[in-house]
């Protein structure tokens, strides 16, 4: 078993750095908060004699070496980036129960065959610099990194640039390392396990995504003297559309969400009629048809919403992955592991996006979960029990071992 | 008649300090181009002989003495601020207009026993610091001062330390000077005067305005994970809202206009769940007590609407003036003028809120408009003749003169 206090005060060590405005986190990608958090995580790994690579994405491997020379490591971890008012177990908990694991089995003198790594993966969370999971979609190879550079955050900053900015662009060509596996351990970020009391989640399958990002344009006027009938009132069109975006999304649940999280109003000013507004659709379901519909549907219908009211639409795809099926092999080490040591625990389908879907695609992978606090995530109120973090890095340390070899 | 070219070049000087991106102007209030527009001013001012005052709020008075020494001045004048994607000519246009005809009277040699003061009054767009028509309200004694100070931008930059900082506060006391008379000369910003095919509109009304501020209070949380029936989605108490306000105005049209100009949604990212959303209500009618019965609607209404799907509803009135009634005789007077010139001409009821509204509180006030292209204002694509200008500023001199008494 893994030492719970020691995971517990280093994951709120690492809450420190980036702190919200309400006991939660904001260490968004790639600012200075991000920056510092990585040589923490650094420091900590070289005082567990593990040695760091950065690939050029600036993910972070952390190898602790393995007995045989020709096998290929075990890799495990998740992000430490966070959302603007994010929690401090989001990601977070996947990286330093990555490292917790790894000083466990430094105290109990255990040796493995493959190597293992502990990795932390490059913007996870998109709210900077759309889409999520960008540096594993480029490790995975689904992602170009060109691309990937040229995103640029509200204020204009390149992604390429700021990396640089934070002196975190290695020199390791990204995707170039190949894996035995790949496990990652995440807060469920839903309610199902706190509500089903299950202590762990076997993740099977992911959800798939789509940002669907509209851009409605009326024209900009003066609110109190443009009579009603010459109006062009973009925000109509958001308004539509949201409420669109909820029907589609309630015809298809519960095994479908959707909903509208970025708005941008154009000039934003109280006494002009919106002349531009940009906002970003979030569909998504584990099954790829249904998805693909929901799109479908919203392509058909919100263009002639807008007709209707005189407001062009437009519309462009900023995200989207399918919806991951995970390595049976992996996904059975993690049920095993939560069996043998007797936890209580369900398969779960992931609601939500991790760097691990993307990995799945070049490597076998599965993740953990565990629960927290009434499902709540994205939020800085989001909390979980020092049993349920130390449960979860129990059952992955055990998952890892069993792949990696005593 | 005015010099029209003079007139003309001097718009297009003034339109290259705080330029848009698209030909129209970002000089908002307090803003380094709002400071620099305003030295321009003074220097032209001061080249036509005009003697400058600033009182506490950041008003400059540019006085033309009058050959009696106990009359009290005539005052015409509007504001050189302007929206962040705003036109050269709202507000500017009745600045220097009031500039143009002392310079025609300076070139004919015709003294007036009133003195007459060009004005430029401070925040009258309201966008950086709500309310719009900030200091004029304050002369008018219907806005305190210290409150008005207090006021702070997006940004949390009080309006009191961003006057100081840009230099303009001057040590008047504010409303302290009487006035014989104020006259405003204004673009339509509506589609009336330009349909109609008339050279002057003649305000005898205005609309009085009501900004209800409302903050819907959802739950942020993730859009992915959770699920569909555990959702408090603020957006969607702003999606129903944006139709309410729509329905009532339609309700009340042609007599009452309204709609959303401002929202920020929080946290804003593409996978969170809007947990908050504050926007503005803007409400208007030259019928009070049709104007109250929108408001009371909407507050009753509102709050029926978010209850439904589980989120909150606050509100506030941030900026209200209830519909002018300009004086008969200064009425009479631009009516006059437009006719000895031999200007088209109708009687209008002004759409927007302007300073004169305020003024019209504390001295006789009338306004006198002119078309702009397509009714189009709050754009940058805001547009006038040449010609148009050059009538409403004869009419604004031959109003002023008569009531300064040649
Ligand atoms: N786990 C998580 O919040 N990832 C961000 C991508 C997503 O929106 O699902
Ligand atoms: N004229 C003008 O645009 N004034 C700003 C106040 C208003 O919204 O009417």
């Amino acid at each position: 078993r893994i030492n719970a206090d020691r995971l517990w005060d280093s994951l709120m060590d690492m809450a420190k750095i980036g702190p919200g405005i309400a006991g939660g986190n904001n260490r968004q990608t790639l600012t200075d908060e991000d920056g510092e958090g990585r040589k923490l995580f650094q420091r900590w790994c070289e005082q567990a004699d593990l040695t760091m690579a950065v690939d050029t994405m600036g993910n972070m491997f952390m190898t602790r070496p393995g007995t045989d020379p020709d096998a290929l490591p075990v890799y495990v971890g998740s992000h430490l980036d966070t959302q603007p008012t994010g929690g401090k177990y989001d990601g977070v908990l996947g990286v330093l129960g990555g490292l917790e694991l790894v000083r466990t089995l430094n105290d109990l003198d255990i040796k493995t065959r493959h190597p293992i790594v502990v990795v932390n993966w490059t913007n996870e969370e998109g709210t900077r610099f759309a889409p999520a999971m960008l540096a594993s979609g480029v490790f995975a190879g689904v992602i170009e990194q060109d691309w990937a550079y040229d995103r640029t955050d509200a204020k204009g900053k390149r992604f390429g640039d700021e990396l640089e900015r934070i002196g975190w662009k290695g020199d390791e060509e990204v995707g170039a390392r190949k894996m035995h596996a790949f496990f990652e351990l995440h807060i469920e970020q839903g309610p199902i396990l706190e509500a089903q009391k299950k202590d762990i989640g076997v993740v099977t399958h992911g959800q798939g995504l789509r940002w669907i990002q509209c851009t409605v344009t009326g024209k900009e006027s003066h609110t109190g003297s443009t009579p009603m009938p010459m109006r062009k009132n973009a925000g109509r069109g958001l308004a539509q559309i949201t409420e669109l975006v909820h029907t589609i999304a309630m015809d298809n649940a519960p095994n479908a969400v959707g909903a509208i999280g970025h708005i941008d109003v154009y000039p934003n000013s109280r006494n002009i009629i919106p002349g531009k507004v940009v906002f970003t659709v979030d569909f998504r379901s584990h099954e790829l048809d249904r998805m693909n519909g929901m799109v479908d549907r919203l392509m058909a219908e919100a263009p002639k919403l807008c007709e209707a009211i005189g407001v062009g639409f437009e519309a462009e795809i900023v995200g989207q992955f399918d919806p991951p099926e995970f390595d049976h092999n992996c996904v059975k080490a993690v049920r095993d592991a939560a069996e043998r040591l007797g936890y209580s625990h369900m398969d779960i389908i992931s609601g939500a996006g991790h760097d691990a879907c993307w990995v799945n695609r070049v490597a076998p992978t599965a993740m953990v979960m565990c629960p927290c606090v009434d499902g709540l995530s994205h939020n800085e109120a989001e909390d979980i029990s020092k049993e349920w973090a130390a449960a979860g890095v129990d059952v992955l340390m055990h998952a890892v071992v069993e792949t990696a070899e005593v």
